[in-house]
């Protein structure tokens, strides 16, 4: 059976489209999910997005690694789904509700409420998450906040003259953090203007880190370094994150359409 | 403007195939053909295959790498452009004529007589090239062939044991060849069944390399280590090379269409 497709891309993170809501979709193995992944014999792509039919919202995402594996949430990709929408929407996830807004070049996305409670971290044991009692190597009392997933921001002067190919694994999984951690270092280089690198827990350096961005942003207005709407400022481009203390976190960038096309489906499944 | 287009691939080289036949292409600028060959925000690709209208053969094919610079020729993207057409064609590119074929599971090129001359290769001085008097770390004795470029090709034991990685770079620029060479490393696996790891000059270890599997047969079948069709087994797949002395060479393999598409020329340009 032939399948359309559409191909999309946030910050360096791409994505195949396809919607099941105007053409049937067989079930998605990981064969097929890595099979139109592969970059050379496939379409090409970080995640594969299917759209369907939704009883409690506008339509329902999910979203499947190019290992097949379903994940929960992607910001990058809910800003792209936004932007083939075309309206204002509530979509259902395996993550639960998500709010999508249009916005000039792109899209915003509700990211939900950050948590700042070291259970909800989680850390090992108790310490004030505004600045933890720890330092390696030039890095120090990082606040740790839980954008649904966990994340250490540490502030320094300059973010480019940080090792954090050489550090990030080592905070990543040091025992404090259980469930290991994400790692933010940030520097400010204008008003309420973040520039970030990310060590992504399980990926590494990554060009852009949508939950790592929500995180900085949130414990630099908590610090009081900076007001919302903050720009950060990520390797892959920019993104807009507003907040305000007891409410839940607005992340806004680009989206784009590279192309659309057509495969038969028995080719990669 | 609206630009349908054809993406291929054959031995883990893949290709975007672009009609001009049927629709209008504006030229083709370096920016264009890097911006539809990015594996992220562009479509994706090793290669850029234009197809026009000739004059002297039933279609010409022009070829451009994904840095815009045009090529005059590459045997996997003439085995995709011959599956496309269907049926048995001259074909008129910027190396010259070309003569394609279908076959079981892909098509089949002509790759032209092979050279034996050492100025032809070329080498910077007189030797026999049937076996060159030349020895690198356990590689010597090689013949060395122009199949529209240089190659030089051993035979050993086991070339999964030669470290290619350390000794290709060696050899491609040793002053023996003026304008360096691809090595190939190979050894016979059953009756006129050869395995091959190809350093392409220029580019390194590949996973498949057609003038190498070229180059690497003609030599087999000039020492009598093999007959006539040979199979060449690279890490992309399999190649069939058929060569009879004094003639040209064909080139069989597997070339497959991945999906199709369309895009809008001035996202990329």
């Amino acid at each position: 059976m032939r399948v359309s497709f559409i191909k999309m891309h946030g910050l360096g993170n791409d994505f195949v489209v396809l919607d099941a809501r105007n053409q049937p979709i067989p079930e998605i193995s990981g064969k097929i999910a890595a099979g139109i992944a592969d970059r050379r014999e496939g379409i090409g792509c970080d995640q594969l997005i299917v759209l369907g039919q939704s009883e409690s919202a506008a339509f329902r995402m999910r979203i499947f690694n190019s290992d097949g594996g379903e994940v929960e949430a992607c910001g990058n990709a809910s800003r792209a789904v936004a932007l083939l929408h075309g309206e204002p929407a509530e979509v259902e996830t395996a993550g639960g509700m998500i709010s999508l807004e249009l916005a000039s070049g792109g899209a915003s996305v509700d990211m939900g409420a950050p948590r700042f409670d070291w259970d909800d971290i989680p850390l090992a044991y108790a310490v004030d998450t505004s600045a933890m009692p720890v330092a390696w190597d030039g890095l120090e009392n990082p606040m740790a906040v839980n954008v649904g997933n966990p994340h250490a921001v540490f502030f320094v002067d300059d973010a480019d003259a940080i090792d954090l190919a050489t550090l990030g694994p080592v905070i990543e999984n040091d025992p404090l953090f259980p469930q290991r951690i994400n790692v933010n270092v940030a520097s400010s280089i204008a008003d309420n203007h973040l520039k970030l690198s990310v060590w992504e827990r399980g990926a590494g350096l990554t060009r852009a880190c949508g939950t790592g961005a929500c995180a900085t942003a949130v414990a630099a207005i908590r610090k009081g370094i900076a007001k919302s709407p903050v720009t950060v400022t990520l390797p892959g481009g920019d993104l807009t994150i507003s907040w305000e203390q007891g409410g839940t976190i607005r992340m806004t960038g680009p989206a784009t359409e590279a192309f659309r096309g057509s495969f038969e489906w028995d080719d990669f499944a």
